[in-house]
């Protein structure tokens, strides 16, 4: 006869079965196919005496952006220049305060980007929850984002890590100022041009000192402001200084398992399981290439 | 006769109007005595190498945890213990990895806390948007939370900042280790007991060394453990070593008008106004005692 645990504990393996595999498991049996090399021109690394941050640039959209900070990276504009407006909760920003350097072959001024059709091979993994910012919410190119089928666009979306570029209050007055989000911004979604994302090294980019909180501005000592060392695309990085990464290919099986998994928390951990995720909430699975990792 | 751009900045001044009042516009107008005085028995100071953070604890939810963490506080029970467990876009816990250290007078295990009635003289201000971790989303005492009318509860909510304690599977597991999400984790609410929230030092605590990404355990390599110097009531720190802190009354009319600001965006900057705001993406305003600030 089955004692009441052992009831409860068949109770709880039914309950899990119909919740299916866990985070933990799904991860497991990844197949290796679905971890991604990034390629080395689409990496650029951003170096402060705070540590190395990584940031992916998008493959397919904003690619206006992605041309520009490729050419100021590759012309080494932002060595010497800072982190200049680090706000508690919000955004690291760093660029030339004085608006004066040189901008090399950079544009004076790029065409806003801030959504557009998709392009050709666009793919979309969408998290499939209601989403207070976007039609649709999901994933794209390792990358969170929207999408709206109202006006055919698609775009990508402020969450913490979102490499992007400022601007005045005109559309397209962007140019050389970039940001990363400290935490997710997702208001500014479809305002600003968001072209990236930080893979490696959040913790470098979070420790940047923040400025008088309450004012948002521009750090008003200068004395707190951090150096930006170098940026430099990956490609111009000798093989032995590089960060051997990989990450998830969003548009793989596995991905929509975890987003399932992580909506439905089968872990027995769980006892208050809301049956959602927030599209900032869900992370994209980055890891030290195997062979490399220690 | 009017010119086509003075038509459109009429077009725009009537826009702003109906739009209310700017986030900057509504801090300036903020009368003085919504801005309080944290009780010095309420907050407590975590010392890492890398900066001081306060946590103000909770007033009036989750008060074993709080009354727990206090003891714990006053014996230096942290003191020289660790953050032994910082994930990439999650959290960084801290405390006895051993499990074998001396509690002192603290309890052995508590009662959990994930959620509870609203005691009495709560207070909840609700953002009025659709919420997908909770009936509705809000502000108390501060801090974000949750409410739910069908249960008649009320809990704190994971958003960044959020400070907690750990557990093992079992519900009343909590005793000494504690957690701070460095990335809103709401998925955790009414699984954990959150009890209070970091308003100052975020940047001391993002900049912990994260653990090797991809398993989301114990940092395997202690020489990456952050030493905890120490804990401490702001009540036992000499005067002049206190950090002096105002947060906003968030049952104030002034934070009310922040809410619809910060979701209808006024501002001529946004050219896409979402009208809504996520929980975690709602700052409290805290500032520096403007007497004591620089």
């Amino acid at each position: 006869m089955l004692s009441i645990l052992a009831l409860l504990s068949l109770f709880a393996a039914d309950e899990a079965e119909k919740l299916g595999p866990t985070v933990g498991e799904i991860m497991e049996a990844a197949p290796e196919e679905i971890w991604l090399d990034p390629d080395p021109d689409q990496l650029i690394y951003i170096e402060t005496e705070k540590g190395t941050a990584v940031v992916r640039l998008s493959s397919n959209l904003a690619q206006g952006h992605v041309e520009q900070v490729k050419t100021l990276a590759r012309e080494h504009y932002y060595d010497g220049l800072h982190f200049y407006r680090v706000v508690h909760g919000f955004v690291a920003q760093g660029g030339d305060a004085s608006g004066e350097k040189d901008k090399g072959s950079a544009k004076d001024s790029l065409t806003a980007e801030f959504e557009e059709t998709a392009p050709e091979g666009f793919t979309f993994t969408p998290l499939g929850f209601a989403d207070g910012y976007a039609a649709e919410a999901g994933y794209t190119d390792g990358m969170p984002a929207g999408r709206d089928a109202e006006t055919e666009t698609v775009w990508l979306a402020h969450c913490t890590g979102a490499f992007a570029f400022g601007r005045d209050v005109g559309r397209d007055t962007a140019s050389t100022e970039f940001y990363i989000t400290i935490q997710p911004q997702r208001y500014l979604d479809r305002n600003l041009t968001v072209f990236g994302r930080v893979i490696y090294g959040m913790d470098a980019i979070q420790a940047l000192p923040r400025g008088n909180f309450g004012d948002g501005g521009v750090n008003a000592d200068e004395a707190t402001w951090t150096e930006i060392k170098s940026i430099r695309l990956e490609s111009e990085i000798p093989s032995e200084d590089r960060i051997d990464l990989e990450y998830m290919d969003t548009s793989s099986e596995t991905f929509r398992q975890l987003i399932t998994a992580r909506s439905a928390r089968a872990s027995e951990f769980f006892y208050y399981r809301p049956g959602y995720i927030d599209l900032c909430q869900m992370p994209l699975p980055v890891r030290l290439t195997p062979e490399n990792a220690e």
